[in-house]
């Protein structure tokens, strides 16, 4: 499993991820070691985390003027591509500190930024998220100089072993406000209830907060949520997210079908060949699943280097460039969708009956991503670009656009 | 979960299949409340083997004049699809026992059928299969007035628990022999070691022989294996089962799905109705779906109907009627896993994220099927129909065609 | 180019199909000798028109009771799929007189259907559709003792050289009615103004109606349109019309290609093999291809007999039965329209670039597929099927429906 | 119809295009407004053929040291997919006078590149292309102190109304030789005999050779066909064209039925909805599209880049480099195959029956793009990729690789 794409045709490697590249490798083959096993056991991957912690990663996107590494977008991506291919929870995981830490930047004030991110640098702070737009049983009420939260979240992936949570709530005004709190702070619960069949250490499952004290200043803003057109950009770097874990884990399960017809694979008894390699059929689905995957892969490339572009321009952002962003990201993601479950499905044809078995955690790509492909319907982001292309009014922006 | 298709465009049910229904409905209720906890633990399914067992369904395909039911093969396969729509890996096991019940008579001399099947019918016996024709390690070597057998075989479908063994062989001349053996004889050991990532509890794995000693007599033949035309039927047998629980396996899955968006499914937030049953794209969806497995069960009531009358012509079997046979359940087949992988992959987007918890293990119908699509290689079966329509020549007969 | 369907896995020929075939093929062969070049020129094809009069075969669906030779449904539309083998234009205005006619048992009266079928036979008369739902620009008014019928209807297939003219006017009331008029009637304009990119000799242009005269009893009724169950089931008669040229359309097409791959046809320079018939990728091309036929066949036997089975119900028809029919007819379309599409544009893969010459004509049967299955759109025929799936609620009955 | 891509997440426009951009909309508009007419009648576009001598684009391709405009091939290529949004005949002679001009320098010698190039210039030369591997029916003989060509070729774009032909024939040691020779020479005689369902206008008939004398120094070379890995780069222009024009076609269907959607379209009745462009099925599909034909337009991009890169190697190009560039291509070329049959296929699922009327030709670009995708087979450039990704081994350079 060659880390960063080394496929002549792809995108060239910038600098930057040159210099992380070992890094990340070690990361990537350390994950992979244990990856069938793990998938098979479900539950918190708590070396794992610890290895993440200890790389160093886990401040890949937090500004240098905050102590951070403050790697571009399409750097970060890259890596959580590369982890995808072998573990795509923990990839999962991984991407959520970096979208944590860009909420921050997103929603909160310059002095919010300054704390939380500078925390994260010196406590080496893994963040869990409980900013699940869909389940609104929540709520933020004044309490004394400060606030009480209440209610329960569920999809929180990565808050167990995290030491902070991003939250969501409705305040008594009907208001959407972010926060940030500890993780161990009292009357927060970490249910530890994730039993799913794919995505099985991402420790998504729910939170419970009994009278949370929040402070003031713990939540985020102003800005604040959709407070101007730059923190809009929050949810296309989820989506993005999503995506780049769809495209590496179709690319893991593609390099490990390959692996396996290279090595022991065997052709039909009716092929006519020696060598499953010289299969007609098999080098066909390998040229299709090629041909598909490098479409992917391009989409990627303009998608992050749309959302860098966005990123750049900060505070500034206009609302057509972050149009411009949301198509891009939503055909990579769309496209990232359809091939993935084709890929991860088709990998059997390519392999035969023997990579069934459980050893080799084959289907664990396709459990992955079919649970991963689920967090939005497909259809509506197809529906929702196709009405852009008929009107040319840009995607309305929400939690999912 | 309804027993039989009652879909009414669906073949009609014969009577002789109603007269089942209850006992069927009952084994099918058995397996459904503890399926999805038994493919978590695999292994071998003891208790719910042994309900078949008292089910008196395993002689279903044993003919009246050896006191079986002699059901007619639409019957036993419309069986083995109910089964296969809650538990595909006993629904495999059950199918298989009719399909070696079968190959003794295919094989077997008319003195060989009587004892072997009247055996089977005395005491409830359940039979395993090492008659795996990739796997080309086993000898038979005559061994003064019998024989002995030496070898393994892998991918022996339920030969754990089974009290009798159909075994292959390769004799001191090449020649293919195909015989019968207790599954408790000296000699025979049962691995135990299928550990796969579908049709967990088929027992599929390794069986071995070590100087087992075989009669002449447990020698199935004349006519043995491929010794006249009515014998070719074997393979089409065995792949009428295959696409058969292909079928069960799609239908399970859709129904499990139907039931979750009739039931706890919610709509996507920006749909704009109140119920997942009036959202515009779930209907598109599962109008496709429907009209797929609407075709593959047109396809399945051809093929049954045609394998029947094949069967139905015994020993004066002719080629042409084989190889019409053979095209239509080869029809089937690939239609029914096209399909089913399909619809089991699709049936995620109908019921949404909540549906990936373990608890539901709505994914084993994908695993079960992703495995069992892997016995012989669609795309080469595509191709024999292919060569057959360009050229007008009948498939050859081979224990895959 | 067979006539019927001699697939030795179909369903069976009946045999009151068997005592017409003779006649069929004759038309059908020389409806073949002339399709490419009448698809070229497009317009009325008047000589093909008169050889349909002469066959007999236009009275095929007129009850015995009114001289006709009281063809089930079954055959009726064997012989429609026949002759959309090689013209599907002329199979339409073939398979639409038979749906005249029928409309006129649908919605007159006993002594209408007496008369306008009695006269069918006397006058060997060929009907032609001024019945478009979507179009409403006619209007029935009294005058005098008899009414005034004025406006226009686009997509009037086979009203050029027709007899008697089908058309659906608003009376004052805003009431649906149908009536039937002769064509030459003073007042009635054919426009002859069809000039599609397929189904080119429908003559479906349009037709201006200027104070014609209808008298009473030509307002067909009661029951008139939707007036019992039973009339209800004339869309399902259109739609099964419209599913039967689909599929014999993507059979002439299939039909067309593999006498090519017999023929001239060539296989590919790096391909290894010395005949087209033995390439691999043309084999599989071919085999599935059959397959998805093949389950389209399927699906018509099961529409057509469902169909058959509620017309013989007659007045009598139930709901229920009428829902039944209409889903199995549903499925049969949508598989039909989808198989085909795919058909009639894969057959150049099997055929390869010299089948592309005009003389062939073989984009004609895509051209023809393409427009004719816009009829009605297939996406909300299964948004309408997944509707049922979900509700358990019948399509409601429309005039696509 | 935009001229060049506005889409905003696609490539970048290079100035030198912007300096073109008025010049080729101007021989676009011109090429649209006659299109749908001429592809009716088929035959050689006299007019837009002296148009495209007019406009100074044929020496597009041709280096600035002889006198051309030297653009680069991105540009050349933009070009191309501009002109055949709107007509693939032309926008294919188009290509084929820059792949003629390419191929010189290929495969000429300096002074030859020198000669062929500046004649090009001063006399606006058309050339047409009579190199067709596949037919081998011409033979290149010593002659008195030159050479004699005798025999046929099929195929032969553009070679009416050209001004010179390039031919390839083997000489009397079997080695293939391509000349160039003046089409208006003794013994040479088109045969004007293209009647085909697309590319309607690419005079792609017969050209057949008597006695005709060639000089020595128009024998290309050295280094000739294949001379060295340079010249291996002729081949990969001719599929970058293909595929170029396969996207042009692709993007005209697409434009011309969000015209009609936006325009004279009308939702289905039973939508629910008051305008097609809110239509949430053909929102989706026009989604689906538009990410596919995003995907083609990333690897076209891709495609393009490589080829330039190893174009601008020349003489020194090594085989890595071809080879990565030969994959890049297929890939390019096997989706815009792919997504292309798609899009102009699915374009009347957008528009309904309406636009099927022969006015629209919304038909021709299905028929131009069917046509064109049976140049060489897609299943064998999958075929080749996926042995390329099975082995490591590059494509093996030839005419279609």
């Amino acid at each position: 499993m060659n880390i960063w794409n080394d496929n002549s045709n792809r995108q060239p490697i910038p600098q930057d991820v040159l210099d992380l590249q070992q890094i990340v490798r070690e990361v990537q083959q350390a994950l992979a070691a244990t990856a069938v096993e793990r998938d098979r056991i479900g539950g918190t991957a708590k070396a794992e985390r610890d290895l993440l912690r200890r790389s160093g990663l886990l401040t890949l996107a937090v500004p240098k003027a905050h102590g951070g590494h403050g790697a571009g977008w399409p750097v970060v991506l890259a890596s959580v591509r590369e982890l995808a291919k072998v573990d795509s929870s923990l990839a999962h995981l991984y991407a959520f500190q970096h979208l944590m830490v860009a909420s921050v930047i997103f929603y909160g004030a310059p002095v919010q930024q300054r704390r939380f991110l500078e925390e994260t640098v010196a406590g080496t702070l893994f963040w869990g998220n409980a900013l699940n737009p869909l389940d609104q049983r929540t709520s933020l009420r004044p309490d004394g100089d400060g606030f009480r939260l209440d209610g329960a979240k569920s999809f929180c992936s990565g808050a167990s072993d995290s030491d902070r949570l991003l939250v969501s709530a409705h305040d008594g005004e009907g208001k959407l406000r972010i926060l940030v709190v500890p993780t161990r702070r009292d009357g927060i619960a970490i249910l530890d209830d994730w039993d799913n069949m794919g995505q099985r250490q991402t420790d998504s499952g729910g939170v419970t907060f009994s009278h949370v004290r929040v402070e003031a200043d713990e939540i985020l803003g102003p800005p604040g949520p959709f407070g101007d057109v730059f923190s809009g950009l929050r949810p296309l770097l989820a989506q993005s997210i999503l995506a780049t874990i769809y495209l590496g884990i179709a690319e893991g399960a593609f390099a490990q079908a390959l692996a396996f017809s290279r090595g022991p694979g065997r052709p039909w008894i009716f092929s006519g060949v020696e060598r499953a390699v010289d299969d007609p059929f098999l080098q066909h689905h390998y040229g299709e699943l090629w041909v598909a995957l490098e479409g992917v892969d391009a989409l990627a490339a303009r998608a992050w280097a749309r959302f860098q572009e966005a990123w750049e321009k900060g505070r500034a952002l206009d609302a057509d460039t972050r149009g411009r962003t949301a198509v891009a990201i939503a055909a990579f993601k769309a496209m990232a969708a359809r091939v993935g479950l084709d890929v991860t499905a088709r990998v059997f044809d390519l392999t035969g009956a023997k990579a069934t078995a459980a050893r080799h955690g084959l289907d664990r790509h396709w459990r992955n991503l079919r649970t991963h492909t689920l967090h939005d319907p497909v259809d509506y982001k197809l529906k929702e670009l196709g009405a852009w292309v008929l009107t040319d009014l840009w995607p309305q922006p929400s939690f999912y656009s």
